[in-house]
């Protein structure tokens, strides 16, 4: 199968099941907890269990695809609390909840997202054994998205941020729960503990490649494909890789910081383009990929895991 | 055994797992997490949690503590993003963790703690089966807790609250943790279905019964003693079931609704007093608390079943 129309497939079975179980609400908490979650996304986390589940164990991603959902729900109640810290007004093109609500409202949408991903997991068709591990890998992840976002907060006032300590902050916040994603696919899947360490590893590495390229998208693509403003990062002084490297390179970018027009953005890619940032960035994003896939080795061979390593290509291949 | 040492047992042990936990972060997201954790309290669902193991099986509780524990992990979660709900600067008498820190820090610290508790859930020496249903009755009872604070402050614009609406939103942002504490408590020391019902039909209704007294509590407390500002409620114009009954009494409060002197809070009581609305409200919660001992008859008999009925009579008792 094709990687497009495969993630076309579980996008739509997906769409289907959130607006069937979530999209009905009359409630104005239960409206808010829906409004993003039901908006559309490209659904790559269930993707990315349900490749994982099939990967490991042929026909078993029906089985885990209430935890392919845990896995949505988690991303979405991570988007809506950090939309409130970092005073958001948009996404995916609409307004945040914050702003369609109030922020405690936004607030309680997603501590009901979050605990709908835990009751989520307890759902699929798995040991009983395995759902209590892949529990404690969710637990895990949030603490860690919770760290990545504290984290990257804790940025916006350095202006010394290393790329290790980049690296590290979106390990956490992009990172773990593509690793959880995978991890828990193969897991409940009933693969063995190598597999899982594998799929776990593969999520992280090609999770932070994901993010890299997201900071990339955020510079370049126009904000109609990327639905948000366009060079955000460059405007606010964001420490992204592209940053790190630049002033590295003994680049100074500090008179980008404010509102810029269109030719000024396109003046700053043209400075990071020529003192080869872009390309480089773009490089280790690559590299992460390609050994993340290596991680899929121990895997039988298959369709599924042939599939794995095409969707890890994708998330740095991506316009928006 | 008698009821406070043993409370105080329970609150001993699970302050020092706590402390031991989180007390010694150095990192500001898990100082503000353990802030308002390691601040004390009376780890009143930690103590049902454990009656409620040892009730259906003697001895059992040590293997369950960890569950204990989550009961006041997800307790406190949810203090810290209903204290930046509310707008309230003050809990147990230090500020709360949102003006120590600031909104960021503290929806972050609350979602760490949310994860924590689900982990907690899992470390419990307990069969897969009943840690997976454990895991839904908690997530189940953080999704009624959302609810019900959401209920809250929607009554907030609105005079017209009936005294059964106000019952339902008690039930789940108070009811349901306790339901869930005796109900967990028993599931995991491997109580049968009967009885693992009962004991959660026991700690809703008792639980509903604690908040009716956190209401009396409020208006009748000094804040030396309650840690809180005193007659808050009143001050709001808040609907609880005071205020309900007061109104369907005949009894118009909406003078007091503003600063108040110490003077005119006990003119009010009096008012109430004289009303018999205050007499009326504390029968609601004795005989909440009589009906829900009686849940408590399909336990055999034991000190510890003894003592959920002694606990339950403590919380509508209780001074603060």
């Amino acid at each position: 199968m094709e990687l497009m129309p495969y993630l076309g497939s579980v996008a739509k079975t997906t769409d289907a099941y959130l607006i069937r179980t979530f999209g009905s609400a009359s409630d104005n908490l239960y409206r808010a907890s829906a409004h993003l979650l039901v908006a559309g996304g490209k659904r790559l986390r269930p993707a990315v269990a349900m490749l994982a589940a099939d990967a490991v164990a042929p026909g078993r991603s029906q089985d885990i695809f209430p935890a392919a959902v845990a896995l949505e729900l988690t991303h979405t109640f991570t988007l809506i609390h950090d939309d409130i810290m970092d005073g958001d007004s948009l996404r995916r093109g609409a307004p945040t909840v914050h702003k369609k609500w109030d922020e405690p409202t936004a607030i309680l949408a997603g501590d009901v997202l979050y605990a709908r991903a835990f009751e989520h997991i307890c759902l699929a068709k798995a040991t009983e054994k395995a759902k209590v591990r892949a529990v404690g890998m969710l637990a895990t992840a949030c603490i860690e998205i919770c760290e990545g976002q504290h984290t990257d907060m804790s940025f916006e006032n350095r202006s010394d941020v290393s790329e290790e300590e980049y690296l590290s902050m979106v390990g956490k916040k992009t990172g773990a729960l593509y690793a959880a994603s995978a991890g828990i696919g193969g897991l409940l899947a009933g693969g063995s503990e190598e597999q899982v360490e594998a799929l776990y590893r593969y999520g992280m590495k090609t999770g932070i490649a994901f993010q890299i390229q997201d900071d990339l998208i955020d510079l370049m693509a126009s904000p109609e494909k990327s639905g948000k403003d366009r060079a955000s990062d460059l405007r606010e002084g964001k420490q992204t890789l592209i940053m790190i490297r630049a002033k590295a390179a003994g680049l100074d970018l500090s008179e980008y910081r404010k509102e810029l027009t269109d030719t000024e953005i396109d003046e700053a890619i043209a400075k990071l383009e020529k003192a080869n940032i872009i390309e480089g960035v773009r490089q280790t994003a690559f590299s992460l990929v390609e050994t993340g896939k290596r991680d899929l080795a121990v895997l039988p061979d298959s369709e599924e895991r042939r599939l794995l390593g095409e969707i890890s290509e994708y998330f740095v291949t991506r316009g928006h």
